[in-house]
């Protein structure tokens, strides 16, 4: 994994080793060659530090960015402090640090005139400290909202899907991944209340420690709960709030109830999301898959990127893709035909021609009103206008047919 | 509007002063002291540029920054081209030169060092842009779903929700302002597939001309497509996708449904999301409203920032708001209780000496299983918790009452 020096190298050193590391080294030397096309230079892990390997001042030595991902605060603080002192950007994942020492390293960080970069600290690849950085950085943010914990947003999502009691379902997560063999860290809200500190923080432009923000958990919600807010179509997640309140600010991590309309409403599964409302832009939201080591490290990488490029830069295209016109499509296809036997059956064989299998067809109305409403299995669109085209013509369709493009992936 | 110099200014020239221009304009006063505090610039607006009034050497001459909201190719490329050319930054949100003229426009940026930033030109304030160029800069995307233009996903939602045909609901679209008196750019989806062209781009590094992307509208589309849709579940949106197709890449807009778990199937009224899909990410979704005069100028204001500070800068705190802990919440109460009479208005009364009123009650179960499930309107939550500890102690109340906050936003 390190390797020697070259020409145009970008040299990044490398804290940490655990599933973000590890999933980190095996990114950047799977993109290095498309990183090396956009920026001009071909970053390297130049060193890994661990608990066990590594020496932090050779390391830091042999860098021109240091990436820490191990966690915890000591040593993390001093080797972030060291390498902004020693003039290297630092792109870190560590909420520990950040909730409890923000201000002290990014003064650091502006003393040394070096990049602090930490998307991957919150909510995975939702890009949410970016966009509070930088899109959102004029604008007055009235309130913001956030799913920050993926384990806990799994645990009751399944208990409202199954109806299960928290022990069985938090049991299920540790089998899957998705919680700890200890969870009380993420159970207990004070994973998101970390997070959320630092989102205020940047959101509101005051410091907020981490002892500032109070929270609850979800060891104490039951089954009966759940219950409740599926008669009334509400979702119960685990929400972090930031808002000005009488002047002042509150920020805290609690369950909470949502109704239907609301855009955290829906997001189920390890996910995270976060909204921030503002009077300049209404409201926007964010979500995605909020851990893993794959899609932390990619927001580890997107950042260690932006430090290697200047801002707003569109590089010149790296690829030529040939730009394509069919494509295959599933397709709802309606018609009004005459309401007699045999209709359908042709229909079919027209489709069938061309390759079209139908999935579904409910036959609807009698009469003048009588209609057959299918849904047709992807093929190429050249295909399906191709047989549509026949079905026009076929004597008993009484009108243009009508058809619709389906997109059948399922999210969770 | 246009400020006399002074010491630390920056200086913005504005070209186009309509609903966007105008509301930037407006923005920019009202934020230049917080900007300050934070770039240590106050910015201005040094001069503006009308179909009817302003020069535009003079202006380019008096700024440091160009802001073009003009619309349209001509004259806008040429200004933005000779702005850039005289080594300013250009902020845009214009969508027909980058989908038009954007492989030339970039290339200007590269040669002459400027930044050219377009959040604005695409999905309003969602920071579409910003995270397809930087967050994502290295994630090897396999597709992007869009909903880009706000007018038709109003239609379509009020199609849906009211059962009207179009043509009533574009007129009442006309009425409210989310569609324009000639609505065709529109509904025939050509506003999309300009929007879909520049992020094709972005995501595929790849260059993408509006000539090569296939669009539909929703003008054919009839209130039986949504009553199926209604029926089985599903949503009906304008899509714009760009995928990988074959070795090639597709890019195109057409009508389409959506599965009730799809990240943009719960994207209703006059709001625009984009979908990106990545085996780095999995996949990250971000929402919001699409157009509207401050929306849009919140939007190119983020982008004038971002070209007047350092990037990942995270300034030094700019406030200090208290941070309090008492805040109002509605609270939904789970109790179990002996089943006899009087044992609600026992709870309503203590309830109500501490100023909560309840706004919905069930009684639920009979006997060992008798509930009372209440939501309780908004209070301090130390009032709450006080008459929590009260009720606890009452002699018919079986067990820890159970008590979980209630969000009760609505959103659209």
């Amino acid at each position: 994994m390190v390797s020697a020096p070259g020409q145009g190298d970008f040299r990044v050193g490398l804290l940490g080793h655990g599933t973000v590391g590890g999933a980190f080294a095996t990114l950047l030397e799977r993109r290095a060659g498309e990183i090396e096309a956009t920026t001009g230079l071909r970053p390297r892990v130049a060193g890994v530090l661990t608990r066990s390997r590594g020496d932090f001042a050779q390391i830091l030595a042999d860098s021109d960015l240091i990436v820490e991902v191990m966690g915890g605060v000591d040593p993390a603080r001093e080797h972030v402090l060291a390498a902004m002192a020693a003039g290297r950007h630092v792109v870190t994942a560590n909420k520990q640090i950040l909730s409890r020492h923000g201000e002290e390293l990014w003064a650091a960080a502006r003393e040394h005139g070096v990049q602090l970069r930490f998307e991957a600290a919150v909510a995975g690849v939702v890009p949410v400290i970016r966009v509070l950085q930088e899109s959102l950085a004029a604008a007055h943010v009235e309130r913001l909202h956030g799913i920050v914990n993926g384990t806990t947003n799994f645990i009751l999502s399944e208990m409202a899907r199954t109806g299960a009691p928290y022990a069985t379902v938090l049991a299920e997560a540790q089998r899957l991944g998705y919680a700890e063999s200890d969870p009380t860290e993420d159970v207990s809200g004070e994973d998101a209340a970390a997070k959320m500190a630092i989102l205020a923080r940047l959101a509101f432009a005051t410091p907020v420690h981490l002892d500032q923000v109070r929270f609850e958990g979800i060891e104490h919600i039951a089954p009966d709960d759940l219950e409740y807010a599926r008669e009334l179509g509400l979702s119960l997640k685990l929400i972090g709030t930031a808002e000005r309140v009488d002047g002042g600010l509150n920020v805290r991590v609690h369950p909470a109830f949502l109704y239907p309309g609301h855009p955290l409403a829906s997001v189920n599964g390890p996910y995270n999301a976060v909204t921030v409302e503002s009077p300049d832009i209404t409201e926007i939201t964010m979500s995605g898959p909020g851990a893993g080591g794959p899609q932390t490290a990619s927001a580890v990488l997107g950042d260690v990127i932006s430090a290697m490029i200047p801002p707003a830069s569109t590089p010149e295209p790296t690829a030529s893709l040939e730009v394509v016109q069919d494509v295959a499509s599933a397709f709802y296809l309606h018609l009004e035909v005459a309401d007699r036997p045999g209709v359908l059956a042709q229909v079919a064989q027209v489709l069938g021609m061309q390759g079209a299998s139908i999935k579904s067809v409910v036959q609807k109305g009698l009469g003048e009103k009588a209609r057959l409403v299918m849904v047709v299995h992807p093929l190429a669109e050249s295909r399906f206008f191709a047989a549509l085209e026949l079905i026009a013509r076929l004597e008993f369709v009484r009108a243009r047919p009508r058809a619709i493009r389906v997109i059948e992936e399922e999210f969770t």
